[in-house]
């Protein structure tokens, strides 16, 4: 399925209607396949010891549905997270950036349901595991 | 269930193992049967309109469901979560705090769950539902 | 909230759109802030030791999330589930009924939200919980 | 991660753990990698129009992880699966059985998690998709 949005456009996009989180994600890669994004550290969401708190492993993976849903479906500003189950299987490891990579299982007319996997850079067993339903809003 | 660390203890033992979200809630209630727990305004956490956003009524949730069990198991720092289903159902209130009732379900040796409902205070429908796990270290 | 369909018309109409569980659930109470439902001892559902199953488990709140939406929306036969979250926390009692309490948390145009807690019959604590989701055709 | 029981010594050992679901499921691969199940054709479980019901895709997808799991740790009678989160995304197509592909995310000392896609067989898009949390005995 072709996208509607790419990644520059994207990145705009989300520092426009999400000012709060400006330089805490970052995209690395968004195509028809997957898109990858980067929670970029930030002192903010560390536990002691260096890893990367609960909440900021939520965030990384709602936006990340959110812009896996918005790519396909175009800019819907009243688009909305209704349902987020997460697993939270290892400790992310200190000092290094987490990734999410989302695969977007279903894209219905009023919701779609997303499949993110979380990363620390550079190992292969993931650290959390979420699954997102967005409510996309009916057209005009 | 005796509580084996009221109130006025938590909060301090709060500030103590998560100095990054000190002022971010409070207790309103804690004792044997419910956790009443408050997200305070912060600007970090809102959305464009002034409501409060979703990775916040996570960490909201996620701080209630740690606060309630360990005020029956007692100080056990690695004490983590390993589930969250968290349902958003309604737009919380601009300009109000969100409030969390936190029940725990069940307290077993190794695992807790938690059941919490979220609430623009001052209003009686849940603004979301969650349901979360903490595993409880083995006792030495 | 007033209901569109009381308890022995729902008996009827479930024995109407799903006679493939005939004879394995009853209504005990159905009002406008609870429902009551029963699985009925059937030994297709029982595990070693006279304990009833998961899916057993998953089947009743799944029909008990359905009942407590159609009783407040009326006869819409192409509702259908769209998540379900549930804990298993205790083995139920052997020999025992299985009791679900069903709460619906939200009434959306196009989905509904409902708490489901399981309990054997007689005890207090909950063998299970669960929140089902199920989205609403839109109306004609 | 070598496997403890193979997929032949597994079905014999599923007929003698649960008698009671003798003949609804079959092994169609069984590796390290992934594990596929099929959902056997039977009348119970059928929706009017002849689609599968959702209890019975839960009930694949309960026993797609546990298999999953057990292939792992061996025998061990008494894990128990402790929360499932489950999307149903599409109707199943009638007359096709149902398919379930099954990956152990996280094998730890107490808790197993298992993603699980389930698919009309023939049919790329996946009908619900699952994750499920086993809790593993402690060993003697």
């Amino acid at each position: 399925m072709a996208l509607k949005i790419e990644a520059e456009e994207m990145a705009a996009f989300l520092e426009e209607v999400f000012p709060q989180v400006r330089g805490m994600f970052a995209i690395d890669r968004l195509d028809e396949e997957l898109l990858v994004m980067r929670l970029l550290g930030d002192e903010r969401h560390l536990r002691p010891g260096g890893t990367v708190s609960g909440p900021a492993m939520f965030s990384l993976a709602d936006v990340a549905a959110y812009v896996a849903t918005m790519a396909r479906i175009g800019r819907q500003a009243l688009t909305v997270t209704t349902h987020c189950s997460i697993d939270f299987m290892r400790k992310p490891a200190a000092g290094r950036d987490v990734l999410a990579e989302a695969r977007v299982l279903k894209l219905g007319r009023s919701l779609s349901v997303t499949d993110v996997l979380l990363f620390s850079e550079g190992s292969p067993e993931p650290v959390a595991h979420a699954s997102l339903t967005y409510a996309i809003p009916p057209a005009r």
